[in-house]
């Protein structure tokens, strides 16, 4: 990631802001406010602003006057039942935006969670960066074969090289001749000063899927959490999974006591079927179990023997 | 409205906190915030929390790394234009959370705008206050001829007595009934201490629908505006009117461009047809019409008329 | 529920209407379509109109050319993979639209549901119907004591006799007062044929909310299914879960492959925390467990013990 | 646009059914129900389900018991009416279902109408056609000089092929790359039979934005019109226009009446701020008016010119 001169000041008289107010604060969540943190090769993740804090949630599930709370234990007892019961709404009264710079390979992935608020960088407006993702060699993985949205083994370091060259070779010469069609270079400056250039709505076209860009976002705490289950997940691809990482911490900075209910019911909780609760009854009770018993599809059956990590009494 | 002293003392300590912060802050919002504006008999709004201002907008539509803000001219322009042309999603960049007590035949009509997150105070799980709206006599008007939705001519005195008797009478034997069978008093004591009463989800079936709730509600700016759009304009009814108007002052100290541009462009303007826009060229042409001619309805035709303040030319 | 002869002739029209087309069909659903079935003392839920079957849901996660089914086993696998792994997107494909007769406070309940498209009939513009809801004897209880938003004992006969009486009063009085502000009958007629009436949008508020109302209501199945979920539950209040046991079953008319995965995954499933997890892997290698090393709450330890049916093996 | 032969066959079996239903039917829409509609180069549309017709708008709005509609000409009344006035709910009670071949580029863009269900054909999980668009020379154009976000001057013949060439050569080497990536052809061929490809989520990175996905897209008639409202405004990417304008053609075949409405009072219509009426009010009486005292912008004064044809008695 590198900031131009300009950014760089204009992200450190943001910081240097001192205001006063009312509202409450995330004490925590101010020192990291407006930081470009890296992510990948050239993204980030800035957080902006933010409203509310974990008081905020029980002030509003109480509907109370004033900040709804007394004791820390008793914030924390509500906010751990709320989260359990799945009553949803006291999560919406936090919100949170951020600056974000991701490819855009990754962003189409991101832009499927609807219930959040977006403006991204307009490329017919505005000419985009040159930069462009791509992995480091740990990251290149093969096709897997037991599940077609995942990846396999990381490649041998020649198979790797190889397709890093052919990433970069095509992002370079790609973005090069969307140079040429705008008839303008990144930086502004004209090529042939005495030609007019490809409208920019149609020359970004030519542009591979891993060129960054970028986007203000900003959602309410319930619909992060929903983002941060999904894409925090190891099923996630790597790279939306390397924002989502960068984001739970931002998550534990703002509110705490929320992030700790968070972790354990729904990031490191699982789900059970009916059927596969039947089946966890016998087994505390030591009764003997089989597959065509319990009514479980292989898939299914083999998911639950992962999460529950049984290895015995099985007939 | 009356504030209990628990109350009055929870609001004013929110009032006397002084966080610092590195989120940018709107000094004219802070000064009113947490206060409890006096609405209709009961009613109140109070600001409780808000994310972003003017600039917050401009930031968002540029993406840009800082306050997005050069001169408060350049600012004010580009609001301008994205109101003008129906740019909405930089408006979403801006949060703001009202607490608000309110009857609950208004809250009903208030809960049809989606797009907002809300805590309801639960009639399940506690006791309603014993609070009914009542109309002063001014607002007590007869069913209007011409508009099946709207209100006619004021109620004489003796009429509008009888109505406010009816009301009160009604309000306070179903209110007293709902004690009676709760077996508990609104202020929490037992009215027979042997006994048990009905459920709390039961028993509040027996209030009226003039009886006052209250609630938290949070939306983003874009949202804010279609609600005051709707419900400041005079078709609205003249309760939710009441909390729109209010609510429209809240919106002028928060982000004041905004507010410009919002009351020029939505609320001052108008809506024209394809038929209107032929109609209104002829008449700057100076030639006349008549309503055979323009293919509009009679009565697209007079509110055509009423809009623009017409009277003469007409065939 | 009585409807009028002409609702019912309405209905009947509807019914044995006889159109052709190339959409998938429900025919199941299409059997019960138009129905007005009967819930509660004066309430009904009719299916109006529908869109898609199980095959949609399996087209659109294949984005197929065709009806994207070839056999009913791999359909049925597929719904059941994308319901255990929250991939909701497919479910959306499907859409249902009813008409609901309801009691206020119970509509007040179901709005909450956000994602869906509703129109209520208006009493700022018409007469609301002259039907409250009483409730059977069997369901008058007492406050819960454990729990403030439930439920506790059934009263018995004398006291039930009492509530119903006060109920069913004070409900005839306000309605009987609602005509009188009104002028004007329930069935149109004018009381005082030389006297003009409270507007309609005033004299609503003195209604009871018990009151029945009656709205369009439609939504995608994934947000049925949502809502279903909660409203289904029996920790829903006993009114809405009589609406929702109904359309229960209209999903399983309309998409029964569907239905059983929801009834597996969800209405029968539980969700496990993290600690509860590391619980549940001990039990079932027979160790002995106790409250504090859990880490589990008193009230968290109770419910998963009864999740599981566990009684044994405790310290 | 080619299909194959296995795709032709999906579509013309899905065309030759013929169910019976209960439901309202739009005869017209019928006729082209999953009919391939080509757009751009390789692109198309085609309707797959809707629910609903005109009547259901009427019956919605008056929560009617029948199909709510007496006579065309009624019907025809109040959804103008419902039009003029902007009472959205009804037109929420029709739902719409296409399937839409386009260049990722532009499904960009389509992707945030966010009031929609979508399901993208998964590059994760498949590999992608071997089709990406290539704009036909008359909309090859030059970026404009007076709109940052429009289009000039079409390009001269030379350049033109330049572009052509530039384009149709980058895409077809990225698309070359990708397959040596994945080690694998379009038609699934292995292409080194003993070695294994980078896993289809990391390769399609390497993909031109001008590539053409596919989706289900799924979403309700208000939403619809909001959608071709900015979609096929002249404003808008002719790319994306192309397929607006094709959808406008669905919807007059859909729901006629209200196709009606909606040409006359959003697309051909316009909106005038409070200071545009100031000045219209004056234009029709024959006053003489000045930019300066009419306290519009520049740009907001030409625009309103234009949209009224005013060319005199300016000052």
């Amino acid at each position: 990631m590198k900031l131009t001169n300009e950014q760089s000041k204009e992200i450190k008289e943001q910081q240097s802001q001192e205001n006063k107010t009312k509202r409450v604060t995330a004490p925590e969540l101010e020192k990291v406010l407006y930081e470009a943190i890296p992510i990948l090769d050239h993204g980030f993740i800035r957080v902006i602003d933010y409203m509310g804090d974990d008081t905020s949630i029980v002030q509003a599930a109480r509907v109370s006057y004033g900040k709804g709370t007394k004791k820390v234990s008793t914030d924390s007892g509500l906010i751990k039942y709320l989260m359990r019961h799945w009553h949803s709404t006291p999560f919406e009264m936090c919100e949170i935006k951020y600056h974000v710079k991701l490819p855009i390979f990754i962003a189409r992935q991101w832009i499927r969670h609807r219930t959040a608020n977006v403006n991204e960088y307009s490329a017919r407006y505005s000419i985009l960066d040159k930069e462009f993702y791509l992995p480091s060699p740990e990251h290149l993985a093969t096709q897997s074969q037991s599940n077609r949205q995942g990846r396999g083994e990381v490649l041998e370091g020649e198979k790797a090289k190889k397709v890093l060259d052919l990433l970069r070779g095509d992002a370079e010469q790609t973005y090069k001749n969307y140079e040429i069609m705008l008839n303008e270079k990144y930086d502004g400056s004209l090529i042939d000063t005495k030609a007019s250039g490809l409208a920019r709505e149609l020359a970004r076209m030519n542009l591979t899927l891993n060129t960054y860009t970028q986007w203000y976002w900003k959602t309410d705490l319930l619909n992060l959490m929903n983002f941060l289950r999904l894409r925090a997940d190891h099923h996630a691809q790597y790279e939306i999974r390397a924002y989502a990482d960068v984001m739970l911490d931002t998550l534990k900075k703002w509110v705490p006591i929320t992030y700790d209910a968070f972790m354990d019911y729904r990031v490191g909780g699982t789900e059970v079927s009916s059927k596969g609760k039947k089946l966890i009854k016998k087994l505390i009770n030591g009764e003997e179990i089989s597959i065509e018993q319990s009514g479980l599809s292989k898939r299914e059956w083999n998911e639950l023997m992962e999460t529950f990590n049984i290895k015995e009494k099985l007939i």
